[in-house]
């Protein structure tokens, strides 16, 4: 079972493979200026810093469903340990294990390939258990900061949370562009926001897994258009899911990495930013969220943080 | 063996246990005002982000010598999986297991305790097995940003690297301080450069933990003096190790982390910044340095960013 | 709260500290002696092998009631690497993360404390997150060996599996017994079948873990006058669960574990035995359980083998 | 780079495709049947245990050379919690991470390929990071026991332990047949001692990693002719290290796991099993060996026990 004409049809508006030259591994993120930085700069005037990272727990929001992608398991190796003798200075230390891809992070270009191919043309097979992602690697993406603007589309259409059959589509990040008072422009990171981690944060995560709003698989070439550099957004999926079109399973994650070599973000806590933005009446901010730099890795935590 | 009086007498003037009052679990990270938001903002000029933060993989700086401290093991629980069938879009996932304190990293307030208490007078047992820290873990630090100054001891004092023996002491500090052209203030988070991670980066782990210059157990009093918010360094052990005085084992940590409730940072790579302070002649900037929020945590990765 | 009279009447009762010397770490594994191996020895006859594990794997009997206790996580870590050049032999290896109690174990006798003691007196704080158990650690318990009789209560009492309100009484016991015409003397292993793995075999792990039939807070009292070496079976929670008591919880792991030095096996798959044994019209045989020896690991997997 | 002549000249000797049907996942684990089983049992006069495995530790015997085989890394999830209460039975429970090669253990028939090609001509991209071994994974050998033979090649020579550039040749086989008093026959697993194990239990890793004696490239076929079930050793790579033949590396693995379909075992302890058989004048004996049933395991640990 191939693709089908109209996925290719989208992926050949968007591509971007060759746009920075053969050898890169940064895609969009090349779209990151010093001047972008500046302007992201420019924006802070509140001083205050908004996390968006869920905490790392076993309670995390994985299910089960997506084997392997474990939820954090905390563990002790050192518990005020005297390790100079008793009376001495003692130290605690702690352990983790957990999928890259488990709570707040970053889908590296990496995370899906489709016809044996990832971003900018380099094989799928250069992933290997042993060493991960040999080109592409989540490493690669560095010292992720731009200006970050919040695409409050839940707020835009007056509910608190998109419903899960609700496909996020240009218009509604037009509209919400609209609420956000700035328009997106080159170099920006989109943080749309559908209100869907309020069944996770309420305690459901099941509610929170499936069904889920998320992007529509018209949106990539809307983002191709902004030249955006990298979008994140508060789903377990990232893409809406159960996908619109039957039987075409992760096509903007396909549209998004592969084609454009755009990161996504998932599992981004967007509810006190959303509250934050509009208090300030603005909806533009400078966003740090550099991956945790795992050598090979097809994605990574992140503790993102806005500053308005 | 108890700590000798030395350390008390020091520890006495250093105390910040009930400053901000009893249930306080953020130490001097209640320094960090908007207003010393906003400043940091302002230092952004030429909009060049920075990367502190070492890659996480098997080869990291860990020996061995402390037990648990386990460097990442990367591992693949998926690789081009085509899970919804021949042809479609496929997906690659991976997992880690690390220690938490084992790259670059902050410590938790809750990372040593002496006489049976942390920070702010809490029993040390409130740490278990079970939950990790019940207080002052470290997904309680939030969103860390502040103004970063670049202490570069080693550029002050003409040498690539402080030797091994070098205890980093207030008047190294005010001589890099006078070389940054800026003075350390309020809720500043202070990086202090000795260099000693270039034994790491060229390949030799045991060089780079031992012996290791570091912070002398008279800098305490400095930060204290300055309000300075945390400190991050580029030794594995942070403070001058062996230690300076006989027996007294980790007195800095237990000074820093217990008596102050103000955050270390270790292993973070300042080469690249050093260089870049220097080219800029500017070295303070905007640091983002939010710990990964591990529930419980005494300690946790992070992917530090200056912005200048 | 403490435990209550009843409880503590029993525990007298039961006590075996100081019967085989103060510093003993073997508890009951003491009474396995090399006549007893020699008899088991002498069971075998039909040349018959059963395995009593369940598979490894993240679909485990875990349903992440107890927080820590995760299902196995396999990873891997080289696929057909041809780690001397291309065309050479290429080697796959793996990785596991998993909790020591999560599948198919043996509870060590460091598994449960009361009082702030462990068997033989030993003080509960001897176990640690640095180095876990200091004393009784599961890899004390050896190579063990003997002779194992299969007390199948479902089928003595005539049904597939005994319901979840359902105590294994030490009359269910001498029923089986009988069944086994055999009867369980000093030395034994006895694996005690109620059917309740049936549940998870069937796919359903939450049926599984609660309600369980289990031993009854009676049964210490005639596994110790019997002399018994160790007792497994084929629940989560190896004693009925919840209580027989109010408010009494876990009275037989702190009964056989704390006061008897009795190691427990759970999630033990006797299904295939049990056809076995009915089919050889024999219960006893030579049973080889050693637990894989984590040093001070506080229980272990455990592949146990039924020769008969 | 293609595997020589001479390799492919001993593959078609000892090659047993098809011997025991296409879909066949055993190999020579088929031949231990009910009878030698039974003979096994025969073997056991003096009730003694010996127990073959080392302890699960993060001092074991990996030195990081082979990258992602780690050692166990055993933290704690609980110590002495009162899930149940103040005053209630407290519970302690601990995790692991581990090399699934990196003990003692079995390397299962996937853990080497040759020619794109497993046992039975199963492709060797069956193995997978999702699943691991879709066929022959290490769940499928099942209760492994059978009759053990040692074969103390070091004792035969009158040595403590082999020197490192020894290759393990049939005549020493032979030899050490000869002192055992018994003649290797189907289904019997051979245990080869070198004595190399010496130089891990007196503390030296890397000693024993390399160079390290082990079994010569022409053993396999001895071990095919005699119709060997398993063969297992105390050294970490198996077979002598670095090889007989330049540039021919893991040959035994090939031929033994790829061929042959036959089991191996490494890093098992024989020094006291070693003592025990001189002591009793017999070197057959009934061996407990069942891996741990990682389901699609490429290997796994084992605690392997030798009953005399």
């Amino acid at each position: 079972m191939a693709l089908p004409p109209e996925f290719h049809d989208i992926a050949k508006r968007v591509n971007n493979w060759g746009r920075w030259g053969e050898a890169d591994e940064l895609g969009t993120l090349n779209l990151i200026t010093a001047d972008v930085v500046r302007a992201a700069a420019a924006t802070i005037r509140a001083g205050r810093r908004v996390p968006l990272a869920l905490p790392l727990q076993q309670d995390g929001v994985q299910t089960g469903m997506i084997p392997g992608r474990v939820n954090p398991l905390h563990t002790m190796v050192a518990v005020n340990l005297e390790m100079f003798g008793p009376g001495t200075v003692a130290t605690s230390d702690d352990a983790v294990t957990m999928g890259l891809q488990a709570a707040t992070h970053w889908d590296g270009l990496t995370h899906v390939s489709h016809g044996g191919k990832l971003y900018n043309g380099r094989p799928a097979d250069s992933i290997t258990a042993h060493g991960g992602a040999a080109f592409h690697g989540i490493e690669k993406a560095g010292p992720l900061v731009s200006r970050g603007v919040l695409l409050d589309v839940a707020r835009a259409r007056g509910v608190d949370r998109l419903e899960g059959e609700h496909a996020v589509t240009p218009e509604d990040l037009e509209a919400a562009e609209e609420l956000a008072g700035t328009e997106v422009r080159s170099g920006d990171i989109v943080l749309v926001r559908t209100g869907q981690i309020q069944h996770y944060l309420a305690g459901d995560k099941h509610a929170y897994a499936f069904p889920s709003p998320g992007l529509s698989v018209r949106t990539p070439e809307w983002f191709h258009a902004r030249d955006v550099a990298a979008v994140a957004n508060d789903t377990l999926t990232f893409e809406i899911f159960p996908p619109e079109i039957a039987d075409l399973w992760l096509p903007v994650h396909a549209l998004d990495l592969v084609e454009m070599g755009m990161l996504q973000g998932q599992n981004w806590n967007l509810e006190e930013l959303s509250q934050a933005c509009a208090e300030e009446g603005r909806y533009a901010f400078l966003l740090s969220a550099p991956p945790e730099p795992f050598t090979g890795g097809t994605g990574a935590p992140v503790a993102p943080v806005a500053i308005l």
